[in-house]
């Protein structure tokens, strides 16, 4: 009876430990979701699409008239819509065109392949067709291995493998073929127009847009870090302890962590028809060249970073020397790529920027002076002198960076017709005929070794 | 009759033109098939092997005893094979038993949902089986978006989908229900099973020894960097033109390029059997590890490299002094790397590394006393100390993240077992203490502000 009730308590505790294990896990996953929902809440949005879609396909079967006309043969509009609805129009408009197209050709082809085998009698058929179907499937498989084919038509090449295997060897009589092509190709048009109308009608989420949008926040990263790292790096290492900023200095990682998502989004971008300010054939691919250029920057943030987090301390001398070239070269940075930014994003010629790009210029040039002039070196050790050096040849090397992008951003705005500026505002050529004319004349490279690719005034 | 033969010319023309045109288009693809083939012959092979298994399957159809037991749905296993085989058999492994098991599973649930929403009568049927459908479809495309899940089971939730959507909406009786269920269930593991049998027996490639590969060759590119950076970096500007050596200088670029590739393989590699070298559950993991370290210092070789090709000549003193230090700091660094190498390669415990080591650390701390000697920075102008302390520094920095990188190798030496190293080899422990007692200790951290990690001798 005791033994019993020992058991019973046994069992008991076992199973609030379960119990407790499970609610645990299940508070976690609800937090997790709710992680990922806020994080971005079009993932929820897509789920809804994707499930009304499929719902919206399967009424195929419940509607009489439809049925009667498809047959089982709906079930493949079913199963195009699982497989072709993606997150962003551009995805799915390419795996829809991908499949469409790859089943109405392959299967063309299959039906081909299949009457010429037919005509080689019972015993000879199986044979041919099985020769025709390992030299389509060797074919395109190798295929998938070409870069170019590989980044818009690799679904296609699948699904072209799959329907001529399908019809050739289905082993039906030829009428029946046909029949089988014609609700085969049919039902999955059905399907993927289904998904297009729904995927750009409800919620669009468009790649080119996604990009776009990427492609200023990064510069936007870099922004901030720019603004943020002169003030932080001169101020003394008490205060650097007491106030700790980590919030500008981190964001510019996730440039350096995501550097292949770009890729994909113009890869999807390529597809999508003309929307909000976009044309259809927008220079998807420039984006792709600031994206490297900012990529390259972000290294030099990088660098830049770890100088910021070692432990030391500038010498008084040097400090007064450095400071206000090199906090200038920062902010002016920082400022030439917050215009971009809004350049970029407001759609507008970017020659806002330029004036900035001037000053730091300026800056540089400035700086570089400094370095030259033996007055700050005399009286202090080497070591105390380098990391001064290190931070004003990164700076000056971030102040190049921060052109080229300002010119692929020109580029970029040219390119695709953005608004020209507001008038009033300092333009491209009146800014650079100052620096060409005036005192300021910027010198093509002082002499850094460093200091890689020359800053010129052009 | 003029313009007639006028007409004939220019068709003539236009014809060899456009053949001429098709020729060399035909000449680029070969080109390129060729340069394809040539950079991984496997490619060829995996085309092969899809090929076999395709029409290994299609056999089904044209053997009697198959067809009459599966009919129809013997093209399920077709398909398998298709959406199924990919190149590697980690790869093949995961997509087979996620398409395998989420089939039975999704199926069945299908089953059960149809089998309730049945019982509602003719009316409610579809309106229940549209709620289950779009219910499952939602929950599982947002599933589809949590990390862990989108690793291992993102093909899974798909096939879930369809599966679910394809057996509940069918509306077929329940016993026909279960026979569809069988039949699709028993030919999609039948294609899997065939898939994984040829692409385990015949050439398999693996997507574990391809990470093991790969880590291997991207820290050997960085050797190849050191040990010709040092002679290269000190040869005179004129040397230097007349034997460009850029073959030790490019090929660290393609550890920049491939971050992306490691996280696939490593995917693959977790569904992989035991192979080879390699038991089922080897440390891939750490792989990653080792891969992050080693793009790591190839952003310091980036640093370098941008270094070596702006145009400057040192100055003789500063060349004398800073010379021999970091050839050797260079040259050690790179010979530690190469051991590293060859520990991977031949599974063996890194021991042999810890000596280069050793001599790359005392050559840091050599480097750090000259920078600090003021003997040497008071004859010159400093902008031509500066990039002498920057590679110095840089190389400072190279030194420990070498060390870092032998620890992560020893680190997956003992995880995975390696073998121990042949007896009179210097050991771990022995070198260390070495350090630890002589008189060549290294100090922890000189106060070169820009080598952000302290190189320690532990």
């Amino acid at each position: 009876m005791e033994m019993e009730c020992d058991e019973k308590v046994r069992v008991g505790k076992r199973m609030s430990l379960w119990m407790k294990g499970l609610f645990a896990k299940l508070v976690e996953i609800g937090n997790e979701t709710k992680a990922l929902w806020k994080d971005d809440p079009r993932r929820v949005i897509h789920a809804l699409k994707l499930g009304l879609t499929l719902t919206i396909v399967s009424l195929l079967y419940y509607y009489r008239p439809l049925y009667d006309n498809f047959g089982v043969s709906a079930m493949w509009a079913v199963m195009t819509v699982v497989v072709v609805f993606e997150f962003s129009v551009g995805a799915t408009v390419g795996k829809g065109l991908n499949r469409a197209f790859a089943t109405l050709f392959a299967g063309g082809l299959g039906a081909g392949a299949h009457h010429l085998a037919a005509l080689s009698g019972r015993v000879g058929q199986p044979i041919i067709t099985s020769i025709f179907v390992f030299l389509i499937a060797c074919t395109l498989t190798f295929m998938r291995f070409f870069p170019s084919i590989k980044a818009k038509y690799d679904y296609g090449m699948m699904i072209s493998i799959l329907s001529f295997s399908f019809v050739s060897i289905s082993g039906l009589r030829d009428d029946e073929i046909f029949l089988l092509l014609q609700k085969r190709v049919s039902t999955i048009f059905l399907g993927v127009c289904v998904c297009l109308i729904i995927s750009i009608s409800i919620s669009p989420f468009w790649a080119g847009q996604d990009l776009h949008n990427r492609i200023a926040l990064n510069i936007e990263y870099l922004a901030l870090f720019f603004e943020g790292y002169g003030s932080e790096y001169f101020k003394t290492l008490q205060d650097r302890e007491a106030n700790k900023d980590e919030n500008f200095s981190q964001s510019y990682k996730s440039i350096l962590k995501s550097s292949g998502i770009e890729d994909t989004l113009y890869n999807f971008a390529r597809w999508e028809p003309g929307h909000g300010c976009f044309q259809f054939r927008h220079p998807w691919k420039q984006y792709l060249k600031i994206g490297a250029l900012t990529y390259q920057c972000a290294f030099r943030v990088d660098a830049l970073h770890r100088n910021l987090s070692s432990n030391f301390q500038l010498s008084q001398e040097i400090r007064a020397e450095i400071q206000e070239p090199c906090m200038e070269m920062s902010m002016e940075s920082g400022k030439t790529l917050r215009k971009l930014v809004s350049s970029i994003r407001e759609m507008n010629q970017p020659t806002q920027a330029e004036i900035h790009i001037h000053n730091s210029k300026a800056a540089a040039k400035k700086l570089k002076a400094s370095l030259k002039s033996s007055r700050m070196w005399e009286n202090c050790d080497l070591l105390t002198l380098i990391p001064a050096a290190t931070i004003g040849s990164l700076l000056i090397d971030v102040v190049d960076c921060t052109e080229k992008i300002a010119e692929a951003v020109q580029e970029l705005a040219s390119l695709a017709h953005f608004k020209s500026a507001k008038p009033g505002v300092v333009s491209l050529v009146k800014s650079e005929a100052a620096v060409q004319s005036g005192k300021e004349k910027v010198q093509p490279n002082i002499g850094l070794p460093f200091v890689t690719i020359p800053i010129s005034t052009g």
